[in-house]
């Protein structure tokens, strides 16, 4: 129980560090352990397929009634057959789903045609444990690149779900689709709506800074929502931008990532523009931007989970060109994992972003303390700098002049770890 | 004596290695202890100025009448003091200059007013020692950002020289610019043109696959060819793309990164388009990727030089978005350090880069080993896998389509020591 431990002290940790919008309330994380957790109207089912070990690596959550669906998908021209297939079905569908099927230890991708069959059979089975059409089901996968999956055993698996035994928690659905994250990772929270209160609640996996598997990056997202598919789409799209789209990793976008919402339509439904549609969409968004740091501070090798936050840049565009080129930059994850202040590498990768920079207007603060002051003064207590420097998380503020342009990134250090973690993970 | 003996024999492997031009012979690089191995018109003086140890850190590179200049510098909007100056002083002398000063040590980037004035002092002090105009003296500078100058300790060691003095060799010029660079690099060949031999010589340095200090890039090139200044300016813009512009590094674009080409004008002007400028650009792009190469090969923590070589892109733009891709890629980069065979990595980075790609149709090489045929067909021997990956240098070539864009970068692997080199580099 020592993983579940370490997840809940780390969720509840970065929770507590975390301002919540308005109308959310955060349920603590030990409460994932129960069926309660998820929001009304769904239920999860896991099983073992021993694809690379023994342990659960099979989820499905299912949905009692079909419920408006959204999704997010890779941008990777290589998109893994289960990416391929889930946007057919959600195309099909018109944004009504079902259920979602997802594997751990093995991606499915760079597997061509074979491949794309096996995702498909990976729905039909799914589809008829649960007594719902193929095309109402998404399917995922994460995992190793260019092998075959276990199908026999695959499919004998999902022949043990039906719709009455769906009874598993959000942990364990959470840990069923990690691969080398350390801990499961999920969250839930209630929304205070004018016409009653719903819950979001998201699942996510990344395992690690960037991770061996491809840095594939998955989170289902579940709520009693009622929101008709176009807006819940809209919603997800924008909120993902700022959420796991402001992520580094190292920019080694997986052939796998994903991202889903699925709204089981209870209560009234969300008008948009209206109050309520902007209290779900905030809290929507904080719950991704959550999951998302959460996927940092889970980097492996990662010893510190920094906000690269940018403001007075030109417009939004610019702050972010800059903000992900110092989250970005090797030079500056270095400095961090050491500690050092080098401010120096954090000016010369802004210099490089190809955002507009006056670069006698640059500051720079390290948390609330100033490094660098406008016409490159630098005049700041190392000792005071090294303490910053030493805690687990931190935010880098730069500051690039007047203009209304601001954005944040999420990055961690990268450090010895990260490679030996990564130069042999295919063996 | 170690290093030299170290270069000569790095620069000898892989200039035995390389294909040179018609035309083109390359000197043994022992004879650059002479001073007969610079081109006629162009001598050189080295000096200790103590910026931060006490070697030699000061380079004036003279030539005796006015010579043809070309340049190319970073484009990084925070560019250093020496960079900004050196663009006004070949605007305003059209062309035409008479001396280079370089320090190492110490970037005069990120410095301000009092740094861009510096920078001024060493052009004034150069021309000064030699009787020239300040405005005909390129500047150029790299090591820490964010620190003065020891000013005086410099201008007395550019007292010290003066034109008649200047007789040291190319390997005591490539060493005073070293910073982290284990080993001088530097090259000549004689080129035969029909109006008889010149002599092109550079000498460059990097220090590592991606530097501490910032990545700085510097290239001195040097014939005493006679080539008017614009043409001498089309063919080294031209070259760096290909050269030195084609190698990564980890895309921390220094604040100071230069190279520069003085051409003495000895013997006929050469034509634009004639047979003979043709000759001398193959001979000054096959030197300038020959410098760039052995800046990756010393690459710090870099245990191998990897030639990722794109094929059947759409064009060269497709193919250079790929290359430059893969050869950036972490996930890559870490693998070829362990000396895995995981092509997954590769065929995501190519899916990720923007190219156009026909999933399908990809192929990836090892040298001449078939890793991955169309149709994600992989089916090769682990065992000569391991052979070829366990080469100091290799060819990773991608076959995209049957297009006819083509391009090559140079990177090399990620390894635990880049890591250690750059976690404290500052302290």
């Amino acid at each position: 129980m020592n993983k579940l431990h370490k997840a809940y002290s780390a969720i509840e940790r970065l929770a507590a560090g975390t301002s919540w919008p308005e109308h959310t309330t955060v349920l603590p994380a030990r409460e994932a352990e129960k069926k309660q957790f998820w929001p009304k109207g769904f239920g999860a089912g896991t099983a073992s397929a021993a694809i690379k070990t023994k342990r659960r690596d099979l989820l499905v959550i299912s949905a009692d009634e079909p419920a408006a669906a959204a999704a997010v998908f890779t941008r990777n021209r290589c998109s893994a057959a289960p990416v391929v297939l889930s946007k057919e079905h959600l195309a099909r569908s018109a944004g009504s789903m079902r259920a979602l099927v997802c594997n751990s230890g093995n991606a499915n991708a760079a597997t061509g045609e074979s491949g794309f069959r096996d995702a498909q059979a990976m729905a039909s089975k799914t589809a008829e444990a649960l007594g719902i059409g193929p095309e109402e089901v998404l399917v995922s996968s994460t995992g190793v690149i260019g092998v075959p999956l276990p199908m026999g055993r695959i499919e004998k698996a999902l022949d043990s779900f039906s719709a009455v035994v769906l009874e598993d928690s959000a942990v364990d659905a959470a840990s069923a689709i990690m691969t080398t994250d350390t801990f499961p990772k999920f969250l839930a929270t209630d929304v205070a709506l004018s016409t009653g209160t719903i819950r979001l609640c998201g699942i996510a996996k990344g395992s690690g800074m960037i991770c061996p598997d491809m840095a594939t990056m998955l989170a289902f997202l579940l709520t009693d929502a009622n929101i008709e598919p176009a807006l819940l789409q809209a919603m997800l799209s924008k909120a993902n931008a700022r959420s796991f789209n402001a992520i580094t990793v190292d920019g080694d976008t997986s052939t796998n990532d994903m991202v889903s919402l699925f709204a089981a339509g209870r209560g009234e439904r969300l008008a948009e523009g209206s109050r309520d549609a902007e209290i779900f969409y905030n809290a929507l968004e904080s719950l991704m931007i959550f999951l998302a740091r959460l996927i940092v501070f889970d980097g492996e090798g990662a010893t510190k989970l920094v906000e690269i936050r940018v403001e007075g840049a030109k417009d939004d565009a610019d702050a972010e060109k800059a903000a992900r080129t110092v989250a970005g930059s090797s030079l500056v994850k270095t400095a961090l994992n050491g500690e050092d202040a080098n401010w120096g590498r954090i000016v010369a990768a802004v210099g490089r972003s190809g955002a507009d920079v006056l670069t006698e207007r640059l500051a720079v603060r390290f948390d609330d303390l100033v490094i660098l002051q406008p016409g490159y003064v630098s005049d700041f207590s190392e000792e005071k700098a090294e303490k910053v420097l030493g805690e687990r998380e931190l935010t880098v503020t730069i500051s690039m002049g007047d203009g209304p342009g601001r954005a944040s990134v999420w990055t961690c250090d990268l450090s010895r770890e990260y490679i030996e973690i990564n130069a042999d993970y295919r063996t």
